[in-house]
């Protein structure tokens, strides 16, 4: 398959992708990395990097962020900034992918735990989290119409994040690299659709 | 209590102001009725209804909404326009009004059963019920420290919706209004925090 990654070379992005090109032909995206820079954020960019991909069998998002604080000092600026990012930045990519990728073929988002099993300061998360996972709820049944599936992995806190932000998650179990990844491939090549894909 | 009922003149929002009103000394507020009139879109509009106010025991949120329309044209505008309303229209309501509820109140938002049983055209209503739902997940923990419960009501489509909307929801099944307003009874009288309580 001809496979569209974004967010290639973060903690996750880098394992999927090294496990990806073993089968596929895999094209990356990134803001300062990848075989063709973009900007998430702004539907131009994205539209002009789907342009210059050409027509695709999958795209894969494991790409964005929102900030984080107590939620007594939140600003609605700072979920702007989530908004924008996480949430707005992969549902954009869906919204203008859907046109890029041939029937059969399908999209993979990532939200997280967060939404479900909340942490401190992570108000902003959860929220976003939960807004792409609906976003794929209320979006299978359309882009079926379309040969189109699509899915999101909502991965807990992974391995190989312990070390930088494992204190803020109290208790929470460390998923394995390779169960995470095997979730993106599940979205991939298997025949699930509209599936919230929890790997914690 | 001292209850501030955002949207009390909407299908749902009456019937919990004429289930409220026998109980408690409830202020409605709302775009155009009520005791207070404001803008939930505007932050600015919003910190001047909770001035205006004082201080509550409860604050419920059953007022919001968002566009629909076929996934293939759905633009990122379209979106905003569900984000600013439903979602952080709500999110604001609670993220200011902390500040203005008493410890042992409570918040009251609402959701949607779309996030999690989907209809066709109803994808940004998808995506904004679960960031709603997302937030209040996320919000329960820090807003439990400052004695302040949150909950979200997801309600079904209910009896009194049937005939302007019901067409759009094949196969769903009514929703009791008297069950819907228990739902939010229950998250102001009752003691569970973070909860959704699926209504559906």
């Amino acid at each position: 398959m001809r496979i569209l990654l974004v967010g290639g070379t973060g903690t996750i992005g880098k394992k999927i992708y090294w496990r990806l090109q073993e089968k596929h032909e895999l094209i990356s995206a990134g803001t300062k990395s990848g075989d063709y820079q973009f900007d998430m954020t702004d539907v131009g960019s994205i539209k002009e990097l789907f342009k210059q991909v050409g027509k695709l069998d999958a795209l894969v998002v494991a790409a964005g962020g929102g900030p984080m604080g107590p939620l007594e000092q939140l600003t609605e600026e700072q979920f702007y900034e989530g908004i924008r990012n996480k949430m707005m930045g992969q549902i954009n990519l869906a919204l203008i992918g859907q046109k890029h990728i041939q029937s059969g073929g399908s999209i993979t988002l990532t939200s997280g735990i967060l939404s479900e099993d909340p942490i401190a300061m992570g108000t902003i998360l959860s929220t976003v989290n939960g807004a792409v996972n609906g976003f794929v709820v209320g979006a299978a049944g359309e882009l079926f119409r379309q040969g189109i599936r699509i899915n999101v992995v909502s991965p807990g806190i992974v391995e190989d994040s312990i070390e930088a932000i494992g204190t803020y998650f109290p208790g929470h179990h460390p998923v394995a690299m390779d169960k995470v990844v095997n979730a993106y491939v599940k979205s991939i090549e298997g025949v699930r659709t509209g599936e919230i894909i929890r790997v914690f």
